[in-house]
């Protein structure tokens, strides 16, 4: 178990750390929560994904934010709670930080307002609530909720959402609630030219319950500067949000625009359910492989229900964190926090980790683990001779021979999962 | 059910049946429009999927309307006009009729007002443009369409996608104009509970153009007595419509709230694009399969690039009409309508159209159709002795490994298009 918690993890560290290749991330980790967990990550939040830094003297004060979130929602599913109470909880702390462009802190639009976006998805049942321009919200992944629950309808937008909502008992406020001095300078900026940065700052967060339940929540308040009546990609399903128990739940930050033309968590989803990639590949696939052709930047947080979990992003660096169901928490505001690096697996390792699996009784029948070992003996050869196109040639067989292992049933998710990401590793190294 | 079934059934074996020419078609449609097509769909429309039925003396009203929308989308795009242009144009007739939910003619929400929404899509390049809840746009799909070109933002609503609209020379018209007796009595009905009826007359188109590019376009009055403010499925991307050359164009109409938890138009994409799936198969599945299971009951229209077409729908009745390359034009206003069914074929017969498709280069050599008929000879044994299921695992095997040949470029897309229809034919036929 310990050793493929520990393989879980290398993936995301890999993945992430091969984003940012050119990075050099040479020094430990010097946040405090950054540890590496050991155990299925079962809640990750994220706080937007952009440019720029953040202050060393605000650094505290989001750490304390991304941990306060992600305890919210850890205490909610550890007393039993499901994963849909569990997103909102966390993304309301969000909300309520004036840290983060969602809730009090959102973004002004083009004329000088404030029209928030949020939607909320059940992957059990696929149910899902959405709210696009609320304008008096204080919570509006609480008013996305209500419509989940209350209205025959998915998504309800502008005035008559927030009518909705007073109807039904979401808490409103008036406009002033939402302003922050540094939203109205970035709206001043914007209107002037100045800089035409995006916005920075959307929440969510995914979940995984007790039952196996999946869910998915974002909030946002769009874009600076926005068109008065634009809606992003926060309140879609399947665009800026997703959950589904046959497949992932995820959460997106990012050119909304851009994310919604690809339906970008649907598409993770469809990779995962369609092609058999982990979770990781495919979130990693849609960030660098889909959307940033499209022109679009951002990240997302994806969780399986097997509790691996993922981080891509495309932009200079995405405000995320999760927590085990052990309860250790990795928070990373900047690519130097992003956990250490795991050295790639050599084909020698990935045998020797085949065999293990084998004796824990993971395969079907030893002729599954038998046709995996012959290949990686013959991927150790071309290794020794340094012959990358072989070695890349035979692991991509190896894949698809994974693949298929675990669709006919001869292969345990839990195997499959670790050894799909050691070929990914392998090939990426010999690319 | 087992009739609008077989109905259902009876388009797709109908469409990639003589898309290919391969079988003589002994009967004619009783419908005077539909006339058998030779050659490949270029462009369809539809009016929407629902219960009831149309009354004697409406159905040549609604004929004429199908037809004059098909028939200027073909004009453009015989004249080498794009698909976008395309769709746009068919939408707008339709749109422009009284008798369908959009444009004039489109329903009422609760609040006794208008609220229209569009979207469109060009499958080159995954632009799209889309408004939600707009109050004053004579076309709303030509308000999506400029928000696509003019706006740096996907999606618009409300008010503020009108000012859009206004600013860039968008025809605005008084709410008075969408008005019309029958939708003023059904919202009357609708609030004296007498009458629960869903909306019924969506509109949509989906075409190929002569370079290969797919578009589609949906436009909607929405759900009479809708909650105002309410988005339905039409205007987002993914769900109510959605286009890439990578896969299909689609339009969709029914449950809307059940069309956006379900992805529905996406959901096709991909299965075509990561399962394999002939259009036809990826229509139905999620249209009956995944959709119906969610309480949604609708249906879609969807082209592939190669004018392989779909209608597949779990209400009564859909209208919708096609027309294909050389002008052969079909127009569906209920089950009756839909073009004759053509009969299964037999092991036989596919084994023979292999050894035709063989001859005419189709494979890239002679193994893979080996392959192919050694199992067609098995099943010829089965379907003998009448071992229903074994003739259907051993199909499901043919289907198998004819995707895998697809995806090692061993046979050609026309000739994998035809033998898999075949194969589920086969298939629903033992059963």
């Amino acid at each position: 178990m310990g050793q493929a918690a520990l393989k879980r993890w290398s993936v995301c560290a890999f993945v992430v750390v091969l984003l940012f290749s050119l990075i050099a991330v040479s020094s430990v980790p010097d946040t405090a929560d950054a540890t590496k967990h050991k155990g299925n990550v079962v809640l990750a939040v994220h706080g937007g994904a952009g440019g720029g830094s953040i202050a060393e003297d605000q650094r505290e004060a989001y750490q304390k934010e991304v941990r306060a979130a992600l305890e919210t929602g850890k205490k909610i599913l550890d007393s039993g709670g499901s994963s849909v109470d569990a997103v909102e909880a966390a993304v309301r702390v969000l909300e309520d930080s004036p840290l983060f462009n969602a809730g009090k802190g959102a973004v002004f639009n083009d004329d000088a307002a404030h029209e928030l976006d949020a939607s909320i998805m059940n992957g059990e049942n696929l149910e899902a609530g959405a709210v696009a321009g609320s304008k008096h919200a204080k919570n509006p992944i609480t008013l996305a909720r209500t419509i989940m629950e209350e209205s025959p309808h998915v998504l309800l937008s502008g005035d008559s959402a927030d009518w909705f909502g007073m109807e039904h008992g979401v808490e409103m406020v008036t406009q002033d609630y939402y302003y922050t001095q540094e939203r109205w300078d970035e709206l001043m900026r914007s209107k002037e030219k100045e800089n035409d940065a995006e916005a920075f700052g959307t929440v969510g967060a995914v979940a995984s319950d007790r039952s196996g339940n999946l869910a998915a929540a974002t909030s946002t308040g769009g874009l600076t500067n926005k068109h008065r009546g634009r809606i992003g990609d926060s309140p879609i399903v399947g665009a800026g949000m997703y959950a589904n128990n046959d497949s992932v739940a995820v959460s997106a930050t990012g050119k909304g625009e851009v994310f919604i033309r690809g339906t970008a968590a649907v598409d993770i989803s469809a990779l995962v359910q369609y092609k058999g990639l982990p979770v990781e590949e495919a979130a990693r696939t849609v960030i660098e492989e889909k959307l940033l052709p499209l022109g679009g930047t951002g990240g997302v947080i994806a969780l399986d229900k097997n509790g691996n979990f993922a981080a891509p992003y495309s932009t200079e660096r995405m405000i995320y964190g999760y927590v085990t169901e052990d309860g250790q928490y990795t928070i990373v505001l900047s690519p130097e926090d992003e956990p250490d690096d795991v050295p790639p697996p050599s084909a020698t390792d990935i045998r020797a980790r085949v065999e293990q699996f084998k004796k824990e009784g993971e395969f079907k029948n030893s002729e599954a683990a038998r046709s995996l070992t012959n290949l990686l003996t013959v991927v150790e050869r071309f290794e020794e001779r340094r012959e990358a196109d072989k070695v890349v040639k035979h692991m991509e067989n190896f894949k698809s021979l994974l693949i298929r292992q675990n669709e006919d049933a001869l292969i345990s998710d839990k195997a499959y999962n670790v050894l799909y990401a050691d070929a990914v590793a392998l090939i990426q190294k010999w690319r």
